[in-house]
């Protein structure tokens, strides 16, 4: 069976997504995403959408529905790579993808995450 | 058409690859790929083949030109996520991916990607 691979990158899990994610595919990731978490104990996602050229209204609730799990799970999830096309579409489909962060690249979204986690941990004092 | 998106990712190009690596599709990969380092002037590229459940020898052989056009273009390719089984299927083939280095995840893939940078280019020199 296809898996949408999750790759640990330092402090955070990163999900490329290129195939259409199918309801199957949306459960088989929650699950898998849910184990990374617990077991690495990371504090944010990234998850890459540049592949896909298509974001319907399944697609973004199964994102919005990820990224609520993370959050509960007390990681960040950082949307990344949408383009252009697949935003005004969201939008035309009334999905404003509330309670999901996004950024424009990877680099972006990472250093997002990295603010988000110094804001929300230990705030680093300098002496 | 599908493609294989690069990602760019601080000093590095990532590239995941989730479906079956035929023809056409390592054909447009290895353009995108010059395209991008020829661009963005980076000196490394991480493959990550963890969702891949078969290797064959022509993806074999394809990976490992891919490495080769990198190396012109002045930056190293590191191979990451390879599943046992796929390492055993190469070797069982015959192929031994020479020229491509491998790492066994991302994270020592950048390390190897950063120490392949720092003794290859301006030496640091501590004072």
């Amino acid at each position: 069976m296809e898996k949408i691979p999750i790759l640990k990158m330092g402090d955070f899990l990163l999900v490329t997504i290129q195939v259409e994610l199918h309801d199957q595919l949306a459960l088989a990731l929650q699950d898998d995403l849910t184990q990374k978490l617990a077991r690495s104990g990371t504090r944010g996602v990234l998850i890459d959408i540049s592949a896909l050229e298509i974001v319907d209204s399944f697609i973004g609730r199964s994102l919005a529905h990820i990224a609520g799990i993370a959050r509960i799970m007390d990681a960040a999830t950082v949307l990344v790579g949408m383009r252009p096309a697949v935003a005004i579409t969201l939008v035309e489909l009334g999905m404003t993808l509330k309670g999901v962060r996004t950024a424009l690249n990877i680099d972006k979204g990472m250093q997002l995450l990295r603010e988000a986690a110094g804001a929300a941990g230990a705030a680093p004092s300098p002496s």
